[in-house]
């Protein structure tokens, strides 16, 4: 247990609960890194769409990044209003399952469930391919690079929230300040140079315009563009890791992953247009994203440069860590409404939702391997679960401010509140639409087929929980019928500790004891061990119990005609039933208790499956028992 | 179930295990096929060290091939022996066992093991790798081929030794017949022709000479000749497969196989001699094997040309049965011996050992996989086994008469037998001391690496279960001190169908029944359920209880500060223990059936974990009772 302490940190207490909860300093590097990583491939995503604009791609990028922006603003807008109005958890799925019903909070649930694992997948290895093509040296070293990333992630968010927090805050401030500094600096440049600012390191020259501008190619920019705004709404996710009170902890964290969020994307796309920066294709020679370009000619390519890169590869690898505090919270919620199992809802040593967390790394490790450590094509499969959760969240928003307007509620500012989360719902709606129009082909429609899927299975689970529910109720008072003493069966398999144990067991517990040895159980041509243990049975066990005047126990000795222990067994039970209809059997089972792995190899796990075979085969009247004993350890037995 | 008796058949009654027994017909396919396979490549073996005597090399094979054929009939006259004297099992451990002790015994055991596990890999990829070179557009499937063929072996040996033998007897028999034609036409046309016959496919030329013969150059070809040997040992180590009498029927097998064997390579031996065939390199270009080209030499290259490729192909791949046969069938004694799990000393459906079947499989399946189907580099550890488990056996069968003419048997015969081991024990010997030293470097120095380790395991899982059995045996007539019903602790989550059977059994099985429910259990923040559970346990179990004027059992609710069960448990029953010295405590644990694979998935499995921990955590004072119960099946619940 000692490597586990190590490695997780100590078991914490119920007690503890409040402590380990996070404020607004935590609360970015924990939930904002998907967000803030947003920055790094929303601009990119779209100056790549422009590419067969040439030179003139970076004309129209601002044409581009404002509405994105100006959604953005719309949606940090709407989710104050959510997180001050679902002060414990304001996830999308609480919110639709308060407003909307079932049916649409399965569905936000499920486009959450599948945008968090694909976050992980693709985070990681978007981190992963900026590292490598920083250091081609690392190119054979993908996957094993993208797994040692997952492991460190879930192992410190199997440590909690709070750790998580600390941990990543280094990157993520230090990325802040880098990029803040990159901008000003440019800005300044800009403005001091009267609009033509020379850059240190020369982006490359745009290729030659092979397409006119279209409607429709802003819009797919736009779309592509959109992936910015993933992990806006983690705050509203994660609102039970935040400590009282929760709802100032909440905006503080959400205002500043916004904010930051917004101020690069704008400052980008500045200095994109100005230093005539645009996106190169990934299989040109000498490939550098966007975001690179700018800081190079911003920076030159010393040691700031450097420090810059390195924290924007450490945002992008972590930026997985959002989905890892967020996910477990929300599979914790849907699993208390009976549409997961239960294990999702029960927090393990450190406070965290455990079974989330290790489910999460599976499912994206998997995703990792299948892949190859290289998730470009799952990039358009991502934007999509975001922005239906953002319309089904600000629709269920829209509900809830009618409600309480409808209720008469004196509060004023609901209409305002309405208003907003109306405007909210309406652009992400039709956001929503552009995205998986541009992106149908490209990948879409696996998302459009796999949301139902998910559904179906969610209700499945909460079907067996209620038919599970519905069984076990008790629709009476306790019945008294068969308190009598059940008839005991005591399996033999010699005249052992083990069986000596089981018998005076049984004998405490029923005055109707029978034992039951079965014979050539392991083979056929097994010698006859039948007379030995009867003598043994009489000498230790019958004529002992006879002088003290107790009546001894029935042995009874059976053929195994097909070696296996519950076919005479069954029959046996049969036979005692039908003497004795009324009563409960139990059967006993002697074991050895198996301390150490090895000797799960040595022993024959008979009693074991002669339990699990019993229980198959057999209803309420019968119950079995493993009586178990210990054999001393080797450590006191020096040989 | 169907399933499975669809692929291994229906489940044996022991009654039927004589029927199960097989003759010389069965036993040469199930035996032999190590020995007859033989023929191909010991010879090929010898020749393949002769090369660097260009055209002279087939001069010289008779020199290497007589001592080989008269070791052989040294060897059968020993092995006739052996059978006849130990008639159920011949086997080198059981001799050495009987005769030499323990260790010798252990060593013989050890040796046999590694050569059957290796004869598995070796024969498998052998047949495969002589198929891949008669049809190279099979090379890319090298490993998927050796593991359908060691899944075929497997499951036919599961399905029990008559049927083995039996699914093997045609090829088996078609390649004595095809090569008994190709020796007998073969040898006419040298006859007919007066020495100098003409081949149909004329061989390649023999390269130059690069080496002058030495003794040492023959000496190696005799040593790598001598796998044409292994396989012998096959009958005395299978003798509980034939039916009675089984003398008669493993003289008949053993008898058939050495015949053949002995016939073939002196045959071989003789045909390469006169149509000048030497082996060829497997790196040489349109490499073919010994028996290749001398049978299209013979045959020409035709229908029946293939034919006889084709059942030597069988018969090496299918070489690997006689492991499958005799391997389970020693582990079987060993284990009785408590030097290997007792699980491989159990009959299974089919009246095999599946345990050691199984074994074999996925041991000589992961060598296979690990070598990716080639094994070439196993060849040179593989003899020296089989001539150790000679020896040994062969000095055994020494001890064997020198003890019988001491205890003055009258049976004259005892002195040709002593004579004939002891010759049989020097001549192995002897040939095993030329082929550790002619193949120590090749890799013969694994097997000295490896036959401690696996003679110390076996040491060491004797004295596990010396120790057990020393700690489990009663010293004195049963104990009557313990007789009084035991406290029953009944664990409750909430009160459903599940906690009333438990309760009712508890207190069918004391007057002492306390229920114990666990608070905080799954999270920190879990609501309250305290007011509501102690609600439902006055009215459903006391009130009623009391009206019928019994004493209701007390509910004990305890804070789970760590969320594990164990802990608050453990502190219960010691504050009980200490009210209670020596009374019994049982636990009693309600718990669900799980009737469908996925029903673990949504279960948390709390009381199987708290039965292991609290075994782990106490000792035989406690007894935990899984109390189960059966929910209903959706079948029986349309929804």
């Amino acid at each position: 247990m000692s490597v586990l302490d190590l490695v997780l940190g100590r078991r914490l207490a119920n007690r503890e609960f409040n402590e380990r909860k996070i404020g607004a300093f935590e609360g970015l590097p924990a939930m904002g890194l998907d967000g803030l990583g947003s920055s790094a491939y929303g601009p990119e995503a779209a100056l790549s769409i422009l590419i067969p604009l040439g030179a003139g791609a970076t004309s129209y990028i601002g044409w581009v990044m404002v509405p994105i922006v100006a959604l953005l603003a719309i949606l940090f807008a709407s989710y104050w209003q959510t997180v001050r109005a679902y002060p414990s958890n304001g996830g999308a799925y609480i919110v639709a399952r308060d407003n909307l019903g079932t049916n649409a909070s399965l569905l936000a649930a499920a486009a959450l469930m599948v945008d968090y694992v694909l976050n992980v997948a693709v985070g990681i290895a978007a981190g992963v391919g900026a590292l490598v093509s920083a250091a081609p040296a690392l190119h054979p070293y993908i996957l094993p690079l993208c797994l040692a990333i997952l492991v460190i992630v879930t192992v410190v968010n199997l440590r909690g929230t709070l750790d998580a927090g600390r941990v990543f805050a280094l990157p993520t401030y230090l990325f802040i300040v880098s990029f803040g500094f990159v901008l000003a600096l440019g800005a300044y440049r800009v403005f001091s140079s009267g609009g033509n600012p020379q850059a240190l390191v020369a982006p490359p020259a745009a290729g030659e315009a092979t397409e006119a501008v279209t409607l429709w190619l802003l819009l797919r920019a736009f779309a592509s563009g959109c992936t910015a705004m993933t992990g806006v709404e983690a705050v509203s996710n994660g609102m039970t890791a935040f400590r009282e009170p929760t709802v100032k902890y909440g905006h503080r964290t959400l205002t500043a992953i916004v904010v930051i969020l917004g101020t690069l994307l704008l400052g980008i796309a500045f200095l994109a247009h100005t230093y005539e920066i645009g996106a190169m294709s990934q299989e040109q020679d000498g490939y550098r994203s966007v975001l690179s370009q700018i800081s190079a000619a911003v920076l030159g390519e010393g040691v700031l440069y450097y420090t810059t890169i390195g924290s924007l590869l450490c945002v992008l690898a972590f930026s997985a860590n959002t989905s890892f505090v967020d996910f477990p919270r929300l599979c914790r919620v849907v699993a208390e409404d009976g549409f997961l199992p239960k294990s999702f809802a029960i927090a393990g040593r450190r406070l965290v939702f455990d079974v989330g967390i290790l489910y999460l790394a599976v499912t994206s490790g998997v995703l990792l391997i299948a892949f190859g450590g290289i998730t470009d094509r799952l990039i358009p499969l991502f934007a999509i679960g975001a922005f239906l959760t953002f319309t089904i969240s600000q629709t269920g928003m829209v509900w809830h401010w009618r409600r309480s307007i409808t209720a008469g509620s004196s509060n004023r500012g609901n209409k305002t509140h309405l208003a907003l989360n109306t405007a909210g719902a309406l652009t992400t709606g039709v956001a929503l639409i552009v995205i998986v129009a541009a992106k149908l082909l490209e990948g879409a429609w696996i998302t459009i087929v796999v949301l139902p899927i998910v559904i179906v299975l969610l209700k499945n689970i909460r079907s067996y929980y209620d038919r599970l529910f519905d069984e076990l109720r008790v629709p009476a008072p306790i019945k008294l019928s068969d308190l009598s003493a059940p008839i005991a069966m005591v399996t033999l398999e010699s005249w052992t500790k083990l069986s000596e144990n089981a018998l005076t067991f049984a004998m405490s517990i029923s005055p109707d004891v029978i034992a039951v040895h079965l014979l050539k159980l392991s083979r056929p041509d097994q010698e006859e061990e039948r007379r030995k243990l009867e003598e043994r049975w009489r000498a230790e066990v019958e004529e002992p119990l006879a002088r003290e005047g107790l009546s001894p126990p029935r042995l009874v000795i059976l053929q195994s005609e097909y070696r296996n222990l519950q076919l005479p067994m069954m029959k046996l039970i049969d036979q005692i039933k039908a003497q004795h209809p009324s009563k409960r059997i139990a059967v006993l089972i002697p074991d050895v208790v198996k301390d150490r792995w090895y000797q799960h190899l040595l022993h024959t796990h008979r009693a074991a499956r002669l339990r699990s075979r019993l229980l198959r085969l057999r209803d309420e009247d019968l119950t079995v028992i493993n009586v178990s004993l210990r054999i001393k350890q080797r450590a006191e037995h020096p040989q």
